[in-house]
């Protein structure tokens, strides 16, 4: 059996830490909001010198003890159930984090944030000027930190990338993700080309002029129709749109593009769909393995769910179409609702991840898998960066950036030291969509909710599917139990095809 | 002689525990500026856990042991010119704050944080709500704990609320304060009851609909001018105008009312002299006492000669005057640039200290003096405050508070767990003239260049003999050094005399 009171001290220590790290958090959150253009130096040194103390509480020896007790307790215990899932989902995280922290210095964890923080300035003004000189030595120090920390943790050279995969979504690898993306582009690449040579072509410029205001208004009213709380969150602008936080405190970002308030609707919907998730999570269990998502893949299902599957949707035009004349009146005078409807639901190809369809979305992910499984090989080094990046552009998506800020410093991950993190994009997308089958069988009316506003049923089904879990699953074990079925690419296959095909015939 | 070796360790950690110091500052920046109305408790939370890992940071051993050395070091060195004044300042103010941290258990400053975060957002709702009764347990508790800190470091029950002077004027005592101003007093009483009996009675009610982003360009414009560098710092909006940050990352904040633009004004100006004192301190030296304000009279004595001496005055407005009416023309098409003279240099009795005037703002800092000594020594408990705050108000500004929101909940100073600061604002005041005065002696034509919007001179001399040098004087000796005179009322009241007597007479 284990002990009740190690278990207490436990959970108490992990709640405390993880104070520290939203604290941590928080300083990321406004160095990406707030920070005077001038204080990035000094940011990176407050980021270093707290990630140096969160890291040493994260591996006390006490933390160790305690574990090694309750674990014994464990072994002793044949019956599970008497343990209850939410115990050992507790230990087992906790476990796992130790185990992992322990492996990794103070002064290489403070390192690294330092780095990754001036690695972050760096990449803006280099996408800023579009010169990749600029940022190319801080990507080739992350680079070489990446595979410092998979060796240091205990992954072999050959399986570093491995690691960075298993960081952002526990338990995958790179070969299952590389046997994923082979079978969806068997499927993919054909659709694209359909929807691509079809005559059908959305005019995504009839839009101009939506004030900001405007725009903030009714995200604000969308965001909290949906069921984002508002109490215990808020919404800002950032170069690249981001959810971060915690469930007592959910810090969304959005952008705004007074010529394209599309871009701000789906990034902002996208964004709450990952805040839903995080307010959804048990908050009277916030520290613990009980009130973490799953990983990012199960992350980006929700935030694509949202985007796509909901808000992309007739009947929830049906809904927010008039919201939305009602704000631009004018602007919106010479659209009409069949325009406003395809360009929602435009596919075309752009050399930027950000700026496509949830189509062609799915081949820029692969693109990046690609070179980074090869800059961890190192059959691809940092200098040769710019131009795989054009070729891949080219070969995948097929069309070749015409500068740096469209192909390889388009994007804020690297900058910020996150290899392997591209995967759970595309992943998420085919969760979304298994997810969303899932949920049609429920409710085979579900759209009929949205015809209305109302989203309160499939935010619950969430909850109570997916975010109120925590941690007591997998990504793959999740998938399975609440779907009946596999991970694959052909839920979002169908529902790509179910969706796109009678637009573009 | 001191070890090089051992001040570099030393100065190297008291760098990084100041980062840390400064995270937790940007956790309370963004609870005023920020934090959803759900998320305080939360916040509370993760300032305790960081406020506990700074104070051990605060307190290691290894600390006492290098300033143990350094020390052996000074002593067995007479010619303090081979020290360095520089060294001296950095061990001496880290000594100061070893000796009173390590008296101070990691436990109980976490619970004073937290108790101050939950305190905070008690006022407020209690400010809202009119209603004492919400916010009386948590001043009550904070007394108590207030009393309790000067316990642990040495203080006894009758010089109680000497530490919490000291605290915020490093030096100087109740007695002192008490002293100086019964000797305000004299002079200030007549002179106040001169002006509120003229039959001048400059009217403050002829500003309407004045956009608040009106407001925020021109007062941006004017931060800049007068020397505030915004790649270091931003300005925000909260319940209560405040500076905090630092050299590297000024965070200042002010508010907007429409109807009355004068309060942004001299609120933003106030802040922005906060900002430069910060901003005007060595940066390479951030951490130690070489790049520390001498203390929050001197600190105000900064922002209240920007505000007032500078920006009531005549020159001031021959610059701003046309900017002004240049954002706002048809809100002051009306108003003659007599009438706009006269408002700024209004004065009136309110119950608010907030919105008084320079002249009648020193009785409330009096008012607030004489409270919290009698909080301190027991003669009044916090249930009587009320009545004991009305009653002093009529007493000394000659005004009874309608409500509490005017009376004791007005201020949110308490809310943070800070005793013994009022005093500093009126300190502050007189610091401001006396170095006005001085100033005029070096420069006896700087007013012309307000005239001319440049403000270059009176920063830079600023800069050299206040900001410049840190903590290396304290603030009696640094106002003796630099005006040539003990810090005394004679200097404000001589200013206000000759401010304000001309405009009402």
């Amino acid at each position: 059996m284990i002990s009740k009171t190690i278990f207490e001290d436990l959970v108490s220590d992990l709640q405390r830490v993880n104070r520290l790290k939203t604290a941590l958090e928080l300083l990321e959150w406004d160095e990406q909001v707030n920070l005077p253009s001038g204080s990035g130096e000094r940011r990176a040194q407050e980021m270093a010198a707290l990630s140096e103390i969160v890291h040493r509480e994260c591996t006390q020896e006490r933390l160790a003890h305690w574990l090694d007790e309750l674990e014994a307790g464990l072994n002793g215990n044949s019956e599970e159930a008497d343990v209850g899932t939410e115990k050992l989902t507790v230990i087992r995280e906790a476990r796992r984090n130790y185990d992992r922290a322990v492996k990794l210095s103070p002064t290489f964890v403070a390192r690294k944030t330092a780095l990754n923080s001036r690695a972050y300035h760096a990449w803006v003004e280099a996408r800023q000027k579009g010169d990749f000189e600029i940022f190319a030595p801080f990507l080739q120090k992350q680079l070489e930190m990446a595979k410092e920390e998979s060796g240091r943790v205990g992954y072999s050279e050959e399986t570093a990338y491995d690691y960075h995969i298993d960081k952002h979504d526990p338990g995958l690898t790179a070969t299952f993700v590389d046997e994923i993306f082979s079978s969806l582009k068997i499927d993919l690449l054909p659709l694209v080309k359909r929807i691509v040579d079809s005559p059908v072509k959305p005019d995504t410029t009839i839009f101009k002029g939506f004030p900001r205001d405007g725009q903030e208004s009714f995200l604000k009213q969308v965001a909290v129709k949906i069921g984002f709380d508002f109490s215990r969150g808020r919404i800002d602008t950032s170069v690249h749109p981001f959810c971060s936080g915690n469930g007592a405190d959910t810090r969304m970002t959005t952008r705004y593009n007074i010529d394209n308030p599309l871009d701000a609707i789906f990034s902002t919907i996208h964004e709450t769909g990952h805040g839903l998730y995080e307010q959804g999570l048990p908050l009277e269990h916030l520290g613990t393995g009980l009130s973490e998502a799953i990983g990012m893949a199960m992350h980006e299902s929700q935030s694509r769910m949202w985007e796509n599957q909901v808000s992309r949707s007739r009947s929830f035009w049906q809904y927010w179409e008039p919201v939305l004349r009602e704000t631009f009146p004018t602007q919106l005078a010479d659209v009409s609702s069949r325009e406003l409807f395809s360009a929602i639901n435009a596919v075309s190809l752009t050399p930027i991840r950000v700026d496509s369809d949830e189509v062609t979305y799915n081949l820029h992910i692969i693109l990046r898998f690609e070179l980074e499984k090869k800059l961890f090989s190192g059959e691809l080094t940092v200098a040769e960066l710019p131009e795989a990046w054009n070729s891949a552009s080219e070969e995948i998506i097929g069309l070749r950036p015409k500068n740096m800020a469209e192909g390889c410093l388009q994007d804020v991950h690297w900058s910020g030291g996150a290899f392997g993190y591209f995967p759970s994009y595309c992943l998420g997308n085919m969760i979304a969509a298994q997810l969303w089958y899932r949920v049609k069988e429920v409710y085979p009316d579900i759209d009929e909710d949205f015809a209305k506003g109302e989203f309160g049923r499939l935010l619950n089904w969430l909850r109570e599917n997916v975010h109120r879990r925590g941690r007591q699953y997998g990504t793959l074990e999740l998938t399975r139990l609440v779907t009946g079925q596999e991970l694959s690419p052909q839920g979002l296959i169908r529902y790509l095809e179910e969706r796109y095909l009678p637009l573009y015939t």
